[in-house]
């Protein structure tokens, strides 16, 4: 068994806004601990982002200390210059994730929706107002790319619980 | 003027195989230093890839205290596929970079072939025998990752040049 709370950690990376959400799982009770975005600059050269984007969440990670955290896997972008783009930004978190010591896990996103809806094709909504319901939040987490992050790492504790009854 | 020798570092970033070379530059007189590749096993899950790269990067970077970096500006790619596979180094090279404290340069292709050949449409082999002949080389440098690394090093080397009379 994992030391009780464990904490979960989901991400949505991207240069312009990361989204992230930390839960923790006490004996699977979950609950959200802290989330939000990453925001950088966009008069600022692409490097300088990515070192706001690699600072902060090192940041993040350092003062929540997550035992796992999640992202999605990704297959394909809408076009190369998105994919590029979120590539930069994906590279890095994976890089501060690597560094923490903490165990990556990837999901698809057929297989986040499945996990927080019960509906591999669930719309974005649909997602959003499942994440506030399973949290027990008052409102919708703000902005989308927090609610992603949340319902990526939700999709990781459900993942969890699965794998520990199996 | 910038101290004497300066160094440049040119950059060919990839996952698999990131090319690097390192010249000084002596009161305009260009001399290789260093150059190669890093290699990550690709048997390693892609965040363990990213870590070897950065940390190598990072050590080279300390070795050598290069005054600038140049790397290839990236419009396009063949697919969304391997623009998110280069993002991922992309991001991370440039995140070393950005610590460092190093000034980055970027040079589209087309400067590149034009700075080496005196061709912008110069191909593959043209440009890394002329890479070949302007460090006085007795070969090509292999493999070919270096010999591009090299070659945006020395597409730095001139337009820093270019900048300096101008």
């Amino acid at each position: 068994m994992s030391r009780t709370p464990s904490i979960i950690l989901g991400i949505d990376p991207g240069t312009a806004i990361t989204g992230f959400g930390f839960l923790t799982d006490e004996r699977g009770d979950m609950r959200p601990l802290d989330y939000g975005v990453i925001r950088t600059p966009s008069t600022d050269p692409l490097y300088l982002r990515l070192v706001k984007l690699y600072d902060t969440l090192q940041d993040l990670i350092k003062r929540y200390r997550p035992d796992a955290v999640a992202v999605e896997e990704l297959f394909f972008a809408r076009n190369a210059a998105s994919a590029l783009s979120v590539g930069h930004a994906r590279g890095v978190v994976l890089l501060a994730i690597a560094q923490s010591g903490a165990e990556l896990f990837q999901y698809k996103p057929a297989e986040v929706k499945q996990a927080v809806t019960g509906y591999g094709n669930a719309d974005k909504r649909q997602i959003q107002e499942m994440v506030r319901l399973l949290l027990g939040l008052d409102t919708v987490p703000q902005p989308d790319d927090a609610a992603d992050a949340l319902a990526i790492a939700i999709c990781h504790f459900h993942s969890a619980r699965l794998r520990a009854y199996s």
